[in-house]
């Protein structure tokens, strides 16, 4: 069986949850302790992520793959969440790049630091955090300029890219990102969550 | 002819331009002034890329696509420099995704505030900075440790994983990342560097 090494406040981690629940694959869940380094250890880099972060997905031969977008795509390869044409594939790529380059350091970071409350975020993190902020929302605009007129990111239908921008933008507000100003992306993230086997972000 | 959309000094844009050579595939360039916000005006928005950055692969319909590391995947499927084996793929993914999240954005990002000198680096910005710093030998480190035994990183041969580690890992000297203490990095860097095809970064 897979298994998904895992931190269910994860993001990342639910990308995979979100996509294995969708496509009926069973798996099993190991919980790591980020907070307290427990992907950090010389045992976890060295036999589960040489980076040392969550997710990784640990085939049945022990083989491990991570970061959440690969995780994504390898999954998704030959089903209906990654389309088969040349193109749209490169576009379902281009928006899970601008996730993790563009969203995920300035949301999932700020939601974490906010969450946890371990990071001393006085002295010159008071600047980095406005900068993440400004650099969050200039994300949301650009999701925003982007979806007028489109019910999903690539090819007008749910894919692995709308997975991905789904999994830290739908819980924003958790870093006090205020979403009502992004009427477009509000209504996509309605659709993404109305899509067939879906699953909430708490759910092991 | 496809047309690129870049940044000579870019090694977001140096990996298409490597991979393009390296296929031999004929295509006429655009350079942008990043400094002067040339990436940021109303039509190259709109028109260009939604995310106001270079590079942008300019397909002969006129279709754009953005982000270096799907322009790669884009040009280099069905070719050798992108494996066909099912996990081999996720693994080039993988280390991509690496090379976006914790090695760009710390090593390049020196990089370009070291060589452009625009941006005030006092103030709260040298805390930014030193950790900055911080991440990108962390990043290294991971290379280093991970390279050992290995010529590449999947499947020991030259994939587009290579190239996107190798653009802005050869230039780190650059932004102040002094190489010494990884020799198998260096070692890896001399292998990708005379591999067929290979042109310099600072080559239009």
């Amino acid at each position: 069986m897979l298994r998904l090494h895992d931190h269910l406040a994860s993001g990342n981690g639910y990308k995979v949850r979100l996509l294995l629940a969708q496509l009926g694959t069973p798996f099993e869940r190991i919980e790591y302790d980020l907070v307290n380094g427990e992907t950090r250890t010389e045992v976890f880099v060295r036999d589960v992520n040489p980076n040392g972060r969550i997710p990784v997905l640990e085939l049945d031969d022990g083989r491990t793959l991570a970061e959440s977008n690969a995780i994504l795509w390898y999954l998704a390869e030959g089903t209906a969440y990654l389309p088969d044409e040349h193109f749209a594939r490169g576009q379902t790529l281009q928006w899970m790049c601008f996730e993790q380059y563009n969203h995920e350091p300035n949301i999932a970071t700020v939601r974490f630091w906010t969450m946890h409350g371990q990071v001393d975020l006085s002295g010159w993190r008071t600047e980095l955090v406005a900068d993440k902020r400004r650099q969050g929302h200039a994300a949301l605009a650009v999701m925003e300029e982007y979806l007028a007129g489109r019910a999903f990111f690539v090819a007008e239908r749910y894919t692995i890219a709308d997975i991905a921008l789904y999994a830290y933008t739908h819980v924003a507000p958790e870093g006090g990102f205020d979403l009502d100003p992004y009427p477009t992306v509000r209504a996509w993230l309605e659709r993404v969550a109305s899509q067939p086997g879906h699953v909430p972000i708490s759910r092991g």
